[in-house]
């Protein structure tokens, strides 16, 4: 009870701070009296330790049909409003990881209680239908509203599916078909492979293969994880395919003192991609693409600049191989662009984009070139779901509205200011400060700080979350202002200050 | 325009037909006159051809954006209620397919409309969590609630998933990761191990196999499709994986003429799956796992005996392999019993059953021994939808409340009993009829016969579903009743007795 009466009041006194405190190092932000009153709260409330013990109690009751051992805590939904999220314990904290950077716009967005109260929109959300063969009237103006109001350029296809993986898998499919169509030309298939692809043989399943990067994350189903090189938990046990592997760039900051070094890490792990699908050519493996994440989160928030990826681009099209640009994490605004790709200034647009989690549905956008040529090659029962895309185009409306690209662009901008005193305050703890938008990560010395860190923040009323193995992530929601990243820096100041 | 005019004429008189016609071939169900009228329709109403003009109008614009081309017409589901889908063009049909075998308890249930009118359930569709690590309070009691009240003797685990695809995916690495721990013994994975599967080689990832069976459909995710041999549409272009595939039984009809021929055709295949077990250890690839259906569906409806399933699951056992049963479209009821495999009277339970579908919700049961011995082993984003979950726990509550599965076992006998008879009328057009539950199908002479009876059958107010190279299947919602069954025979008496 001590314990709960010291966080009780160390909370109070944490509210405060964001408006009281003038000096020393305090972060203060014009906007932070600017508060959606109706919406989001004011600011962390802790009642007790995270998890408390109603979030322990429920831990063990999951735990006895599924392994709960990930489980943070349990949440109240229902109480979550905006940038925060509220347990079961009544305790609610400043969200700055979104369900691993999964809710656009908030907690219990008022235009989606709207939409969800609107009858002409519950059938929606009953009856799902089979979108392939039997879509909703409004199917196509939907995605219109939605998806196709922020196609990146060039691309004017768009497919939906229910999730990140699905949306790769689904991907890599695509590819395989539009590679094979080229080979083939004039789409005669033969009765060899019709017959071979039965029974999993070449030439019906050609040895094929995407080519993908050392510490990328592209999701865990069996295709998908073929090209995920993220953390060994994701991959053990679990048979796998012979693909090409390339190094990701391993940048040194602060990027300005490393120009020449960072150039030359970009250079040669360019040369080894061209290598690499070389060199599997001549073993009869072709890569029919490549893929990439604008920024490799999961495997630990990695950059590479704008001219990797944009000659990572030319070697793609100069190989024949399709470029495939993985925006389940990075796409949705948070960046400051809708598409984190957006920045790269590409001459000619990547040939496919993936994306899910902040889009609610996953799917894909492609070129023209990439439809399959025939009914039923790209397909599953449900081909994602119509209440996912109703939502969204609330949820781009909204953003559209609120302007929220260029308040990313705004508040990372805080955030990151922040993050790079915090480093030259307390270099022993924080390194390689680095971002674009609110899609900002820092590194720690090693994984037991990091864990250590996450948890103290989150006992001062602050969700984090890591990735890699010593970076901490921050993957706010779209509505996350200026005020809340001071808000967190000196609840986070403190948290430094007084490390042990 | 003459033709509508017919056509609305025809559907008058075939509305009638089932509750007056009583001579000749005319099927009479008793309860025909029971109609819940705040919730089904009393039969199709048909004003159009289907497609019709609206339809094909919103086909063209979709096809801008995507592959249309296996839309089969634009739905109102606003509109649509009961066993009966309303397309765009007013046409009101009885839905025999049901979104490919997807909807529980019919369009727009009274329950489901209820559910999502309560403020206390907003938040859920709106917040959707990430489940493995900051789940709702009541995630566990809506589990036990739906899922778990439901779970195959034996299996007292359970995950969820988006999809089926991703269901049979984290299944198999379920699969993967016990065959390892036995392999292993005691959890210590050696360094190599963990160097090893971030390049995708083992021993990290082990050339681990799922034996499947041809004709089988388990997804279409790269590792769901390397057991997928249902048609080459599944599979043409995209590379796969080299796993054991074992023949599955083609059975003679009517069975009680053939039981020495297809006693000998299902020892010949189980013969096949212990040789292939063995030869593929040889070439040191190791069968960890067996996927079946419990009736292959998108292969072709096509049955094993019940004798079959239980030397299987010994053959499994005796070869150290998981026996994975896959009852995405099989389960949920319309077999008469909630899962389909729970016909054969196993003595030791499947180890781990997949569904989706009707479930409205993705995901699997396990036995306790092939939990994930690690968190974040099976994991993603979402894992699933509690909204989903929540839905389902009603649709089990009205499953239970108004004996839906006694009801598929009885309307099935009525649709079964009238196609046997439409069989003996019509041998030319209709043969191997075949069933359990509502889960009924029949052969056609050809692909165009099938396909010709479908359209026919569709522009008579009948939506109708194939599978395989010939076959007609039934996938009606779990509230259809005998006088569906009789309001469907005879108006399929009627085509059958004028096809040309």
């Amino acid at each position: 009870m001590a314990s709960m009466l010291l966080s009780r009041q160390l909370t109070c006194c944490l509210q405060q701070n964001s408006r009281l405190l003038v000096f020393g190092h305090r972060y203060i932000s014009q906007a932070a009296a600017k508060i959606d009153v109706d919406f989001d709260y004011d600011g962390p409330l802790m009642k007790t330790e995270v998890p408390g013990p109603r979030s322990r109690e429920l831990m063990k009751k999951l735990n006895g049909i599924q392994n709960a051992e990930a489980v943070h805590f349990f949440c109240n939904y229902e109480e979550s409003r905006g940038n925060y999220l509220v347990d079961v314990d009544g305790n609610r904290m400043l969200d700055l990881y979104s369900q691993i950077s999964s809710i656009p716009i908030g907690y219990s967005h008022p235009s989606l209680i709207k939409l969800l109260q609107q009858p002409q929109n519950l059938s929606t959300f009953i009856n799902r239908p089979a979108l392939g063969i039997l879509p909703p009237e409004n199917f196509t103006e939907k995605l219109k509203e939605s998806l196709l109001s922020v196609a990146p350029k060039g691309l004017s296809q768009v497919m939906t599916m229910s999730c990140g993986s699905c949306s790769n898998e689904n991907a890599f499919k695509a590819i395989f078909m539009w590679y094979r169509n080229k080979e083939r030309g004039h789409n005669n298939v033969t009765k060899e492979e019709l017959e071979s692809c039965m029974i999993n043989q070449p030439p019906g399943c050609p040895d094929y293969a995407m080519l993908s990067f050392m510490g990328g994350f592209h999701g865990r189903t069996m295709g998908c994880l073929a090209t995920t090189h993220s953390k060994a938990i994701h991959k053990l046990d679990i048979p796998s395919l012979d693909w090409p592997i390339a190094p990701f760039p391993r940048l040194k900051y602060p990027l300005e003192d490393f120009v020449k070094e960072n150039q030359q890490e970009e250079a040669r792990c360019l040369e080894e991609v061209e290598d690499l699908i070389v060199k599997y050519r001549k073993k009869k493996k072709i890569v029919a693409g490549i893929i990439v994440e604008p920024i490799q989160s999961e495997g630990g928030d990695n950059h590479a600049s704008d001219d990797f990826f944009r000659k990572l681009r030319d070697i793609a099209r100069k190989h024949g191989c399709a470029f495939l640009v993985d925006e389940v994490q990075t796409g949705g605004g948070c960046t400051g662009k809708f598409w984190a790709h957006e920045h790269w200034g590409l001459d000619d647009p990547a040939d496919v984009v993936t994306f899910s989690k902040k889009m609610m549905t996953g799917g894909f956008f492609h070129k023209e070139e990439f439809r399959p040529n025939a009914p039923y090659r790209i397909f599953n029962t449900w081909l994602g779901d119509p209440s996912k895309n109703l939502m969204l185009a609330e949820v781009i409306k909204v953003i559209k509205t609120e302007d929220l690209l260029n308040n990313a662009t705004h508040a990372g901008k805080a955030l990151l200011t922040g993050l790079l005193d915090l480093q030259a305050r307390y270099p022993h703890l924080i390194s390689r400060v680095r971002g674009r938008g609110t899609f900002c990560s820092f590194d720690t010395p090693n994984d037991a700080t990091r864990n250590k860190l996450i948890t103290i923040a989150r006992n001062k009323g602050v969700v984090l979350g890591g990735c890699g193995d010593r970076s901490i992530r921050f993957r706010p929601t779209l509505i996350f202002k200026d005020h809340h990243a001071h808000l967190f820096l000196n609840i986070f100041s403190d948290i430094l200050a007084n490390f042990k």
